[in-house]
């Protein structure tokens, strides 16, 4: 049972600039979380996109499902900015294929201090495995279905839609 | 559905002591690790013991599956040393408790550059949250049921007994 | 022979805030970086300001002047953005204190990985113990004096300015 | 006027070994170290031993006196375990070359999370661009003479042996 990862950009994956101070997208930091991870399972890397989610548009969104509808691995997990999150599990959710994505991301990213990302990360990787078929998104330890979940800015969490 | 974690030392949990220049144990680091985990999910820390997991005997082993026993919370995650985690899987594994319990660990301290705790506490709270009754080890992006692990010392990794 | 330690803000300074994505300041990281150094020379910090550099203005640098002017210390450190910290050394040097101030900061902010924060401070203490009275900016592992140092924005780096 | 950076060991370049669970020696983390602190001034690394200073003898410590005697730069920093800096630092002292010669180390190594190292190296680097010729180990946020240092083990300080 193999893993596909497959970043998106998000602030999982932001890097500083230090020439504009500015948070901006480099090379993924996911290939280097997964060696600290010492993960055995076999699983793929993926660098789809890198994008903060609010720049996402609905291209964006058909290429992340194109990437998992034609992904030999059955088990997905998305890293995804927070802030469009659930717009692209929609996406992924009513296309129903008969896989187990997760979706992920971070609220700091990888490289500041404190950051909940390689726990994110190691929670969305379990869930990816563990998961029947379906979309969800693995958020503040939790695993939300894509179709009922909705991020609460005020409060920076994750919370069931209803 | 409320998370317990049960903090029992071991690799993850350890300290360096500037004065000896020894890793050592001190508070346990899950708290602050579980806050930067953002998790909303209920869950109770239990810092149950602070050792080696070398140092353990058959008296902390019935301490564990005591805390185990008498925990109110169904879904529990032991942090644990690597090198005695499938003994205390298996006399957890035996007791047949109809709760979920999954022990994790890190090859390299908390708080050591480039440690895989953080990746391994938020793999094995997906995998206490999403797995049935019974007792696994969450390692190295794996589960693997109490009676089929072990760890290879020469490689570092957990793999299947067979 | 003790320190003053003068926070102002700038890029050492900064934090980044989950809720809205950005750096922002909050209680200065100097404290527990000061802590960490393991200093036995007795020092003072001032949390003064906590500005973005290009929002100094001259009376912000005159209250930078007023604390140097008043400080009981005559070897002061001062950490501050490195956009204006040649405008803020010129006031300084030209006020002609007899006391040894050195003005630092950082590219990368404290709380990022790969931060140049830590050896920087280190390196402007040092400078503020061992240099004469005078004004001088300590980055990129070199001591200028006030009136001979320019910031290169292209390359992200000080240099003479002659 | 540049600067020679040399490495011996000690505290300041313990990694963790995960197989054995051990401080060793692996490539020191100086260059990345340096990289880091965006020294623009010349410098050299010079990885001469990798040695808990307690394993040094007479031999290592003539290594590093020749080190010094032949090295083309005028201003060394020698970064060494803190047990015996001072035994080293008098060989150093006795020779009395006509160079800056700066020791220090770290209480806590490089690699680990509250690690002063960067500081202290930091520190040194401006000690020996900025003191006079001879011999001194630059710990603490301190200076001191070579003939008047003694480690504080219990305190894990270094302070005048008078």
């Amino acid at each position: 049972m193999s893993l596909r990862i497959i970043a998106t950009g998000g602030t999982f994956d932001k890097h500083y600039d230090p020439l504009t101070g500015n948070l901006v997208f480099r090379d993924s930091v996911l290939p280097s979380a997964l060696v600290r991870a010492r993960i055995t399972e076999p699983h793929v890397f993926e660098p789809l996109l890198a994008l903060d989610s609010l720049d996402m548009n609905d291209t964006h969104r058909k290429q992340i499902l194109q990437s998992c509808a034609h992904s030999a691995e059955d088990h997905i997990v998305i890293v995804h900015g927070t802030d469009t999150m659930r717009e692209t599990a929609e996406v992924l959710g009513h296309a129903a294929l008969a896989k187990t994505i997760v979706l992920t991301g971070a609220m700091v990213p990888y490289l500041i201090a404190g950051s909940d990302a390689l726990f994110n990360l190691g929670f969305a990787c379990a869930a990816a495995k563990l998961c029947g078929h379906g979309v969800s998104i693995a958020m503040n330890g939790r695993v939300f279905a894509w179709n009922d979940v909705k991020k609460n800015r005020a409060a920076g969490i994750f919370e069931s839609a209803h």
